[in-house]
C-alpha cells in the first residue's frame, strides 16, 4: 500500500488543456498542494499544462512512473492499464466510472483489468473513485478541486464515496483538524477498505482512522484488523436498509437485523460508529485529549446559564460532578465582586470578570484528585477580550496536557471568532456547551470499549448428534422440527426440559403419566411456523381428560388454520416451575458470520427489543458484558425481595450456542425461547426451540 | 408590555465616561443598533458621552422618560426607582445584580422595589438581567456588546440567562436567522416569562417564540398561554435536576419525575422542547418552511454517498421515500453521461453535472402528488460553481413556496461558502445531509402535536366518600391504607377487585370462604411501604389451611422485617383471571399541578418505564393518545393470536383518576398497580393501590 501514498513519479492519464477537463483538475490539485515528487500529464491530444508537456501516451514518458492516475472513458482503461504495466508502473488509481456499477459490460471490463493487474503485478484503487491524498507530501489525486487550506495532521480517511470524502475534508478544514491521508475505494476491485485499514494502522503519520462505508466486504477481517489496532477507528457505516422488511421468521432474526449486527460487531472489535459529521467532529476532538481516569468532572463557567446547561448534559451523559473542597469554593467567593455565590460544582464564576484569575482556578481544579476532567465555559465579546480569552484557552490546553486530564472548552462568542479559534488553537474548542460534555462522554465510552479474545468456549459438543439431525432434515427436505431443535441444543449442553413426542391421544395420555402432571402440550408440524398462532400450545394440562381433549383440539385447530397441514405429532413436557424468561438465539450474517444474542424473552421480546448481541465465538467474559447491557438485568439480579436468577446457568446456555454455531456453520437461525431461568443454584430450562439450517450459511458472502 | 419594547425616550442610569463602565456599553449598543428614539445617560459623576451630556440624576433630564435602564449597585436601586417614579417613568429594566439571588439583604431590597413599583405604577424587568432588545427599532439594552450584524426578523427570545441569550443571538447571527425581540427576565421580580410570552404571542413582528428557562414559575398559565398561541413556541427548559434522588415511594413518582412532567406538560400545550442550539436552529429552519402534507419525501442528490446518508436518516426519522414515476426516472437516465443509474428514490444525479437541469427536475418532482417534501443534496466547489449553485438554491426556495412543500437543502461545500449562503439566501440551508432530513422530521412532529381541550371528564364521582377517607386518615395522622386507597378509586368508578379486610386468622378463613378460593392475601400496615419487600403478598391460596398458614406467616414476616410495626389487618381478594397488567397513577407537581399516567405495570414498570403522562384534567381523546405512545400498545391490541385487551375499560380507569385528582387536590400520589385488563368486553380490575395525601398539595408553589 505504501506506494499509493508515497510515489516519487506520478502520471496523470486523461489530461487535456481544456478548462473542463477533469484530469486537468487532478494536476491542479497536485500543483496546489505542492506535490513533493515529479508529475507527468498524459492525454491523447498532447499540448502542455502548467509549463509541462502533456505526453500522448504513458510510454512516451522519459522517466520511470511509480503511480498512474487514470481518468479516461471506461472502455479505454484496460489497455491503458496494460500500457502502464509494460512501463513498469506498480500502483494505479483508476478514477473512471462506468464499470461493474453500470451492468454486465462494465463487469467484463473489470475482469480484464483484474487479469492485466495480475499479469503485471499492479495494485490498483478503484475504479469509480477520487483516489488518494497524502497531506504530508502534497499527493492529491481527486478530480474535484480540494481546498488546500486543510492542515496536515493525524486524521486519515477511507471512504466509499468521493462526495462524502470531500465533505469530510471540508468539515476537517473548517474545524481546524489536520489530515494525514485519504483514500476513496470506489468499486474495490482490487484494493479494499481492509487493505487500506491495515496500512493506515501501521502508518506512522496516521493517528486516527475514519471510514465511510456503504457496504462491508469482509466483516471478519475488518474485526480482526480493528481488534489489533492501537489507533482509534471511527466508522460511518451507512446504507442501513429499510425497516419495511416482512415479519421475520424468528425472534432472533427480528432482533438481529443486518444493521444491528453491524452495531454489535463494531462495538466488539472496538470501532466507534458514527452517523453524521457532527459526531465525527466530537470524536476527533475527544480523541485529541488525554483519557478520563474516572467519571467526575468539574464545570467552571463565566455564565450561570451555560453552567446549568453543562450540568444538565453531565446528568444526561452519566457524568458525576466532582465535590470540590469547601475551602476552594470559599476562596473563589472572596474574589467575586458581590459577596455570595452558590458554593457548588458547577462553579459559576459569576461576576469574577478577571480572566487572569481563571488560569489559576483552572490549574488548581485540574490538580485535584477528585477531578478527572474539566468543562470550561467562557463567554466573551471578541472585540473586547479576544486576546486574553485566546491566552486562557491555550493555557487550558497546556494544563490539560500537564495534568493528563481532558478539558472540554466552550467558547461563547461570535461565529467569526470561533472560526479563528478552531484554526489557531493547539487543541479543540466547542461552540455549544452540551458538545463540550458530549465529547468527553464519547471519549469515556470509547475508552471503555473492551476488545476481548474471540475463542470458542469449551464445553459439551456432541457434534455427531447435531450432524445426524441436520442430515435427517436435509434428506427429508424440511427444517428441523421442535424436538429436533431441542435435541441440537441438548447436544451442546443446554439444559432442555424433558419431553416426549407422541402421535396419538392414547400415547399422549401415557406419556403425560410418565412425565407427571401438570403437562404442557405443543404441536409439532413443519407447516406451522408459529405454533401459538394456530392453537398449537396448551399449558397446565392437569389430568388425562385434559390431555386427551387438548390432543384432539390441537389436531382440529391445525386443520382449520392450515388446511392440508401435516401434524408430525405432539410434544409433551412437564410444566416447569416459574422463573424469568429469556431468549437465547443465533443467526448467520453474510458479512460477519454467526451472531449470538441473549435478551428478554416471552411475550415482550419484540416489544422492548431488550437484547445484546455478539459475533461468535466468544467466551464467558463476553456473556457477562452482554447481560450487563440488558435493561432487565436488575430483575435478574433480584429486586423487591426476589431471589437473584441463576446467571451462571443462563451464561452456560449462551456459551453452548456460541460453541454450537462455531462448530456447525450450517445453522441459519436458532431461537431458544423461552429459556426459563430459576433462582441462583437452581439452573434454567430451555422450554421451546426453533431452528433453520442451510448448507449455504457455511459459505462466506 | 408594549412600553418595554417601544419606548421613545430611554434613560440609561449608571453611565460614566470610564471605558470599563458597563452602563456605557448599554449606550454603545443603542448607538450601534441606531436606536430610533432619544437617549439620555445618567451617572453621578456627570461628564459627557457620544456627544451627549451625562445627567447627574434622572430628575435633571429635561424631557419625559418612557423607559429607564438601571445598572447601579443593588443598594442604590430602590431610591433610583422611586426617583424614576416621580419622574413619571412607567417602564424599567433593572440589570443590577445582588438581590434575592444573594440572600436576605437582597430580598429586603426586592421587597422595597416591589412597593415602590406598585406606588408609582412602574412595571419592571429584572433585576439581574441584561434587559431587552427590539431589533426593529434599535432598542438594545444589554451591558454586553452585541454584534449589530444580526438581521432583523421574526424570531423572538425570552431568556432567564443573559449569557445564554447572547449565545443564542450569536447562533442566530451566524445562521443568518433574523431577530425580532429579546428579553432577559433575570429574577422575575415583577415581569415574568408568562407576561412576556403573552405579549409576544400578540406581537405582530414576532413569528416564532424561543424561550430559555431554568425554572417555570406558573406552569398552568404557561400551558394556557401556549395552548392558545398560533405561533410556534420553542423552549429550552434546563436545570433538569439530578437522577441521584432516593428511591421514590411510588412507581408513579419514579416515572413522573419533575423533568418528565415538564416534558409531558409542554407536549400537551404544543410547546416544542429543545436542549441545544443545534436543535433550535433545526427547528427555526424547519418552521420557516411550508408544512408537510404527508410523510413522503423525494431525495435528489448530486453525490451518491450523500443520497445514501439522507435515505438512512429518512429511515431513522420514519419518513417514506416517495415512489417516483418510472417514466420520470427513465428521462433522467437519458440525461446522464453514462447509461444507467439505479432507478429509484433517492435519485442519484450521478454524473449529470449540469446544474440548470436540476431546476427542472426539482420543479417536476415537487409538482408530483406523491411527493410531500424534498431533500436536495448539492455538492460543489465554490471557486467553480458558486454562482449557479446559489441560483439553484434560490430557485429551490421559490419552488418550495410555490408548491407549498418544504425543501431541505444540503450544501456540501467549503465552510466560508456555507457561511455566505446562510447570510445571503432567502430560505434555510443545511450543512449536514442528516440535518436537512431531521429538520423536516421536526417540522412534521411539531405540526402533529395536538393541543386538546383540558376538561374534567364526566363520570362517577362520590367525592363525599373520598373526603371521608381522607379526613379519617388525617385525624389518625397516617396515610390511607390499602383498602382505603381501593375505596377511593372505587368511589370514582374504577372497577376494584372485591376484597374483605380481616384482623385474625379465623376471620380470614371465613372471608376466603365467602370470596371463593383461590384467594390472594395482602398485608395492611402503615409501617410497610412496599408490601412485597416484607413478605406481605401471598397469591393463589387454594384452601383454608393455606389461608391460615399465610396469615400467621405474614404477621411473623412483618415482625421480622420491621420490628414494632403495626399490622392493621390482612386483605383478601379472590384471585383474578389472567390479563395484561398496567399501572394507572397520578402525582401532584408543584409547577403544573396533578399529572396522570398510564403505563406498563407489574414487575417491569420501572425497568422499561413505558408510560405516558398528561397534566389533568383531560378527556378520552387524550387517553387514546397516551395509549398510542406506549410501546406495549401492540400487546394491548392483541398479537400472535391473543385477543385484544379491553381498552375502553382501561380508558375509563384513567379518566376516573383524571376526575379524582381534579376534584380532590389533596392527593399527592396515587398508584393503581396492577390494573389487570381482560379481553375486550370483559373489563379490568384494580388489584392493588397506594395513595398519599397532603393538604399542601392543593396549594400552588
Amino acid at each position: 500500500m505504501h506506494g499509493f501514498f508515497h510515489p516519487h513519479n506520478v502520471a496523470v492519464i486523461g489530461v487535456s488543456q481544456n478548462e473542463d477537463n477533469l484530469g486537468r483538475r487532478i494536476s491542479t490539485n497536485l500543483q496546489n498542494f505542492a506535490f513533493h515528487g515529479i508529475l507527468f500529464e498524459v492525454g491523447p491530444k498532447g499540448g502542455n499544462l502548467f509549463g509541462r508537456r502533456i505526453y500522448r501516451s504513458v510510454s512516451d514518458i522519459p522517466d520511470r512512473v511509480d503511480l498512474a492516475v487514470i481518468l479516461t472513458p471506461a472502455s479505454t482503461v484496460p489497455d491503458l492499464l496494460a500500457e502502464c504495466g509494460r512501463k513498469g508502473v506498480r500502483w494505479a488509481v483508476i478514477e473512471s466510472a462506468g464499470f461493474g456499477e453500470y451492468g454486465s459490460d462494465g463487469r467484463l471490463l473489470e475482469a480484464r483489468m483484474r487479469e492485466i493487474a495480475a499479469e503485471f503485478g499492479i495494485r490498483f484503487i478503484g475504479p469509480n473513485c477520487i483516489g488518494v491524498v497524502n497531506r504530508h507530501n502534497g499527493l492529491a489525486t481527486p478530480f474535484v478541486l480540494l481546498d488546500p487550506t486543510i492542515k496536515p495532521g493525524g486524521v486519515s480517511l477511507v471512504t466509499q464515496s468521493g462526495g462524502v470524502g470531500i465533505s469530510v475534508l471540508n468539515v476537517l478544514s473548517s474545524e481546524g483538524l489536520g489530515l494525514a491521508k485519504m483514500a476513496s475505494v470506489g468499486n474495490k476491485l482490487d484494493v479494499d477498505e481492509n487493505d487500506l485499514l491495515e496500512y493506515l494502522i501501521a502508518d506512522p503519520q496516521t493517528e486516527i482512522i475514519c471510514m465511510y462505508l456503504e457496504g462491508i466486504r469482509d466483516g471478519r477481517r475488518l474485526m480482526e484488523l480493528a481488534g489489533r489496532s492501537t489507533k482509534p477507528i471511527l466508522l460511518h457505516k451507512s446504507n442501513i436498509g429499510s425497516a419495511a422488511h416482512g415479519i421475520a421468521a424468528s425472534h432472533t432474526a427480528a432482533l438481529a437485523a443486518d444493521d444491528a449486527v453491524v452495531d454489535a460487531a463494531l462495538r466488539q472489535c472496538g470501532i466507534a460508529r458514527f452517523r453524521d459529521s457532527e459526531t465525527l467532529v466530537l470524536y476527533l476532538k475527544a480523541l485529541a485529549m488525554p483519557s478520563l481516569r474516572g467519571n467526575s468532572l468539574a464545570v467552571l463557567s463565566r455564565s450561570g446559564g451555560h453552567a446549568v446547561i453543562a450540568a444538565d448534559e453531565c446528568e444526561l451523559t452519566g457524568f458525576d460532578l466532582a465535590r470540590l473542597p469547601q475551602s476552594f469554593l470559599e476562596e473563589i467567593q472572596t474574589l467575586l465582586r458581590a459577596n455570595v455565590i452558590r458554593l457548588t460544582n458547577p462553579v459559576d464564576l459569576g461576576d469574577l470578570f478577571d480572566i487572569d484569575v481563571y488560569h489559576d482556578l483552572a490549574a488548581r481544579t485540574l490538580a485535584m484528585d477528585a477531578v478527572d476532567g474539566m468543562v470550561f465555559l467562557h463567554t466573551y465579546v471578541a472585540s473586547h477580550e479576544a486576546g486574553p480569552s485566546r491566552q486562557l484557552f491555550e493555557h487550558l490546553h497546556v494544563l490539560s496536557r500537564r495534568f493528563a486530564k481532558p478539558v472540554g472548552i466552550y467558547a461563547a462568542t461570535e461565529a467569526r471568532e470561533i472560526g479563528e479559534l478552531k484554526r489557531g488553537l493547539s487543541g479543540p474548542i466547542f461552540s455549544e456547551p452540551s458538545d463540550a460534555v458530549r465529547s468527553l462522554a464519547l471519549l469515556r465510552d470509547y475508552r471503555h470499549m473492551t476488545v476481548r479474545e474471540r475463542l470458542r468456549p469449551d464445553g459439551p459438543a456432541d457434534i455427531e448428534r447435531v450432524r445426524e439431525v441436520i442430515d435427517r432434515c436435509s434428506h427429508a427436505g424440511r427444517p428441523p422440527l421442535l424436538h429436533e431443535a431441542l435435541s441440537v441444543a441438548a447436544a451442546y449442553g443446554a439444559p432442555v426440559a424433558p419431553w416426549m413426542l407422541v402421535d396419538d391421544e392414547d400415547a399422549a395420555a401415557a406419556a403425560a403419566g410418565v412425565l407427571g402432571y401438570p403437562v404442557a402440550m405443543k404441536m409439532v408440524s413443519r407447516d406451522a411456523v408459529h405454533k401459538s398462532d394456530v392453537g398449537g400450545v396448551c399449558l397446565d394440562l392437569a389430568d388425562e381428560t385434559a390431555v386427551r381433549a387438548a390432543c384432539r383440539g390441537m389436531a382440529r385447530s391445525l386443520r382449520e388454520h392450515v388446511p392440508g397441514a401435516r401434524l408430525e405429532g405432539v410434544l409433551l413436557q412437564p410444566m416447569a416451575p416459574p422463573g424469568r424468561e429469556l431468549i437465547v438465539g443465533a443467526r448467520w450474517d453474510r458479512h460477519f458470520g454467526h451472531v449470538v444474542l441473549v435478551g428478554m424473552g416471552g411475550v415482550f421480546v419484540e416489544v422492548f427489543r431488550d437484547s445484546a448481541m455478539r459475533v461468535a465465538p466468544f467466551c464467558a467474559d463476553t456473556v457477562e458484558e452482554m447481560l450487563s447491557e440488558l435493561r432487565v438485568r436488575p430483575l435478574l439480579d433480584g429486586a423487591r425481595g426476589q431471589e437473584p436468577a441463576d446467571i451462571a446457568a443462563l451464561t452456560a446456555v449462551v456459551l453452548a450456542v456460541s460453541r454450537l454455531v462455531t462448530d456447525v456453520p450450517a445453522i441459519v437461525e436458532l431461537d431458544l425461547n423461552p429459556v426459563r431461568v430459576f433462582p441462583a443454584g437452581s439452573g434454567c430450562l430451555v422450554l421451546d426451540a426453533r431452528m433453520t439450517v442451510s448448507d449455504e450459511a457455511a459459505l462466506p458472502a
